[in-house]
């Protein structure tokens, strides 16, 4: 059991910090909440790494409550990404240092400071966004798919077959859903309360998820095309909700026309999009080895120009009129321009958004890297991950069935074939998700599972998907629904998982789908779950508890897979200890007079209420109170260096 | 207390890597040890992270003794900085990672990956080298010093007198220390048995530490001139020792002629030499705001030229007859090339380092970066790092007074006022260490104290020096002593530690001297201690327990502070157990006959036992024992990611 709500805390919320955009150069003032029970502080300072060395200012005391007392000092932002922690003198003499990794007597690595980041900001709309993903052959057929000639490689199902998901006809069995097929049921999504959809591939291909495009210019006919494309984007952008598309950058189809146009031969204008194993140019580097799905080389201008760089280019022309997509999300971004001793990754990525930036900068870009994200997404392109090492495959080991098969699916369970404690949750999720600047940790996926993986629910615990759904919309994130979560499917894999969605039993799915609407309700109502600070007070065997606390609100979260009784000692809610709201669940929240609470939870079950914010100063701006603020700012003399 | 010695264990040594420096490309074979106390493995893989994306590699048996049993995998070195780790299947049905961090439950980040490094490997001696840091106006002084006449900022000392270390004559305060001194005193080193000694910058400067060169053209006049430098270098090699300079590549002296030629002077062809603030070249960006260092921009390809690009630049000259330098320390390595948006780092070192090849690639590249080395010390170019967060903080942590003040120096020092425990000392030098390339690491500097910290033994408990210097010798990395610690010197901060070297009192220092001697013998006598293999076997408060491992001997070392008693249960010294000779110290060793081992000492001790080898089988060949490897090397099926 850790109980960190006694703890001094910091992170990069509008509490903690004046500005989550800052410029280079820019003066940032960033605060420290420091428990009274944890000890009082003589002296706070910042400890930056401008240039890798280090470079200290001094905090002084902002506010004071009964609980916390807070220190404020100024940062200059001196790199495009600029690391932070803090160092605490304790009264009683000891030091302690509190970065992403939480607080320590050692020193933390560098890479476990706390992140400025001064490239240009994501889109307004990002961080409150909840995205639903869409498979488009499996969403919904409209009417004018019967009319359409099928291309050889397809093999025609019906809508209510068995989904094949072994075997050459995994990617081939065609059931012929449609874009317009989508446009048709925006009302549901519009009811369940998704602001984004995601649609994976709608270029034209030679597979079901047609991630092997031969082309990029023009939308797959057999999904209705450009116009159903517009007509779908249009249509959504009424109903107040965002539409992105989905671009593979670390490769195309081997039937593609770039690849058709070099393959076997030299000399051609594309020759060098593509990692060739021979002069003849008939070998060639693909995908983990996978032939229909060659390499794109990215240190061909000319793939460059054609695909990424300008708003004439594949990645600008979509976000504008008449597509009007609302930003992509990137398959594959981890491995894109890597290759050998190549790594154009940071280049492509780059460039990929300055694109999207040059044609609409209202707009996001999430990239897939399945496991560690945090080395590429630095906040410089890419918004957030499409990433499974956070959230989804420690929620899965905390939350599924013991003794259930460990199910297919590299993305979800490899190494895992037992349960995780909380602490181990937390434990995972944390490392993988402190780091992360906060901007990108607002725009990183919260999937319980996507179209690569297995429906969380096929070997989850009774009852857990309102704590796993739960949270994914409480816990920083963007969260996902992978179109018929909610109508409570299930799936043992990725492929068998992409499963025609069963409009026909709407109504039996009522509950489920109130579930999640309920839940995606919770979080569009709240600041507090969008933006908001997030403050781990308790963490259990069992069951998980926290508060996202901005000024204006609190919610406290309590997540337990198991009965549970969670005492909260005085001073572990902060100040904002008063008018308690329940906004869902049925765990019970006792606070004392003194501010010690206790949460006495039965078996599964997720709660949140909402409390008083917390209530602080403004920042200081330069000029203000000059005479308190002496210093700040400044190398403290008695830190500078040596005069070598 | 901990007992890693009952885990599995991996490092980077030949125990377990069958090559160091492998090609991009090559197939490596790498071993993991699992001791039979831990329980029996039912699954070994290896777990990579080609172009950022999983690959997994099965293991197999290859070798079992009584204590554990060894498994062998091949990977594939796939990108210049190949990362990898073990998943581990226990017999009970749990899974463990093994990486950089250790075992654990929940999943590694890719930063705690083990590491392969495929860029050009370092000169042979490196290794096993013991650095001695001479500061050459305080080392020793030549007669012929008596005739040179000084110049105007150079305010002349006896060498008896104190050292000047607070205000502005810190700086120009000058004994008279020149080269022709340090090659007078040669076989003093020779006896103390250090076999490389570093000499901080010998260039002409207007300081006594010269670390403000005007010219890299020559050697200084004070110290010599280049003459006295070649005749130093010649006696050195004569007696087998390496001589290595300093050069500073973040920035110059103001006085520096190339500085001189562009300050105010726009169109002058050292302009684009450095970050002016202003058109007017008034202005400029200097090191930590320091007006005498003005900062080098690096985008200058003019500055790549005369400086570092090519054997006719500074940094090849040097290396070449008739200097024949054998390497570089440079300063402020972590900050060259870094400015605002600028980072050049990487390009910069790289430059530096194939430089140095095309020269002599005998030689070795150490850089100065005194915090958080792991994110430039990758194995691309520096070989190993000057740094003070990985060994010299956490030892002077652990072994100073307690109670004494916290001296000044912030490369020692900061934000730590109180005492570590064992454990701590452990947990922040494996942090700082385990994550860097096994040939880093062995590249990096051990040092309890250097030019720019206070002098080791200062604060420290009384007895500590035989334990903080055992350490340095027995514990991966270069051990350095810096000039005048053999004497017992004690100072204060960087600068007072700058002692004129007390020649007169060798013989009262004649004990302290023998105990360096015995120490740095017993390096340079046992293989295991220079790329022996690292295995943890106890920490606790007070002391510190590991093996130093290689196939013909192991190193058993026990540091401790205070009186302690350690079990070792049976298994954790491995099938080693055997003859038992004692290397140095006086703590007892009793084994017994089922190999479990009791270490007694008393107070301050350090000790070192030398045991038998690890005995394995050879690593497999590609083609070796066709039936039993198939499948090595591929990605396992079951493992394959799924078709998308």
């Amino acid at each position: 059991m850790l109980q960190p709500a006694l703890e001094p805390h910091h992170d990069g919320s509008p509490l903690y910090v004046s500005s989550g955009h800052p410029e280079l150069g820019e003066v940032v003032r960033v605060r420290v909440r420091i428990p009274r029970a944890w000890g009082d502080a003589r002296r706070v300072l910042t400890r930056s790494n401008p240039d890798h060395e280090p470079r200290f200012t001094e905090a002084e005391i902002v506010a004071r409550d009964d609980d916390a007392v807070w220190w404020e000092a100024d940062l200059t932002v001196e790199n495009p990404i600029h690391g932070y922690r803090f160092l605490i003198e304790r009264a009683d003499g000891t030091a302690w240092w509190l970065s992403a990794r939480g607080l320590s007597r050692t020193e933390a690595r560098d890479m476990n400071d706390f992140r400025l980041v001064s490239y240009p900001e994501p889109p307004e709309w990002g961080q409150s966004t909840v995205l639903y993903q869409v498979f488009p052959d499996r969403f919904a057929r409209s009417e004018l798919a019967d009319r359409r000639d099928l291309p050889d490689w397809a093999e025609p199902a019906a809508w209510g077959d068995e989904v094949i998901h072994v075997g050459p006809s995994t990617a081939t069995q065609f059931f012929g859903g449609d874009l317009d097929g989508v446009r048709e049921k925006l009302d549901h999504l519009v009811g369940l309360g998704v602001t984004m959809i995601y649609l994976t591939p709608v270029f034209p291909a030679r597979s079901n998820h047609r991630y092997d495009a031969w082309s990029f210019e023009e939308v797959d006919p057999l999904l209705g095309g450009d116009e159903a494309l517009i007509r779908l984007v249009e249509a959504a952008h009424e109903r107040g909700l965002k539409v992105i598309g989905d671009l593979t950058s670390n490769h195309s189809g081997d039937a593609h026309e770039w690849f058709r146009a070099a393959h076997g031969q030299p000399g051609a204008a594309e020759s060098d999009f593509y990692y060739w194993l021979d002069p003849e140019q008939q070998g060639y580097v693909s995908w983990l080895g996978v032939p229909s799905l060659p390499k794109l080389n990215w240190h061909s201008r000319e793939l460059r120009r054609r695909f990424i760089e300008g708003p004439r280019s594949i990645v600008g022309r979509w976000l504008a009129e008449p597509y009007s997509l609302d930003g992509w999300r990137i398959d594959v971004a981890n491995m894109t321009g890597r290759y050998l001793d190549d790594d154009l990754n940071q280049e492509v990525r780059r460039i990929i958004r300055q694109t999207m930036i040059d044609v609409n900068p209202d707009t996001l870009l999430l990239g897939e890297s399945t496991n560690d994200a945090a080395s590429d997404f630095t906040g410089d392109a890419w918004h957030g991950a499409m990433t499974y090492a956070n959230f989804t495959r420690p929620l899965w080991n905390w939350l599924r069935e013991p003794g259930s098969p460990a199910p297919g699916g590299i993305n979800v369970t490899l190494g895992r074939t037992e349960d995780f404690s909380g602490l181990e949750f937390w434990d995972q999720h944390r490392r993988f998700t402190a780091e992360l600047a906060w901007r990108v940790r607002l725009h990183t996926m919260n999937a319980l599972d996507t179209h690569d993986t297995p429906r969380f629910l096929t070997h989850a615990r009774p009852g857990a998907v309102p704590v796993a759904f739960g949270l994914a919309v409480t816990l920083p994130g963007i969260p996902v629904v992978f179109a018929g979560d909610e109508f409570g499917l299930v799936g043992d894999d990725g492929e068998h998982s992409r499963t025609p969605l069963p409009w026909d039993r709407l109504a039996e799915a009522a509950g489920s789908i109130d579930l999640y609407s309920a839940l995606i309700g919770l979080k569009r109502a709240h600041p507090a779950l969008n933006g908001g600070g997030l403050r781990w007070l308790h963490i259990g065997d069992d069951v998980l508890v926290f508060a996202r606390e901005t000024a204006d609100e609190t919610a406290l979260v309590a997540a337990a897979r198991a009965d549970v009784v969670v005492e909260l000692a005085a001073g572990s809610l902060g100040a904002a200890v008063g008018d308690v709201e329940r906004l869902i669940g049925e765990a019970a929240l006792d606070i004392g007079a003194d501010g010690a609470a206790r949460i006495h939870s039965t078996g599964m079950s997720f709660t949140a209420w909402r409390l008083p914010g917390v209530a602080l100063p403004a920042f200081r701006r330069p000029g203000d109170d000059a005479e308190t603020l002496a210093g700040s700012g400044d190398v403290t003399p008695e830190l500078a260096p040596e005069v070598f």
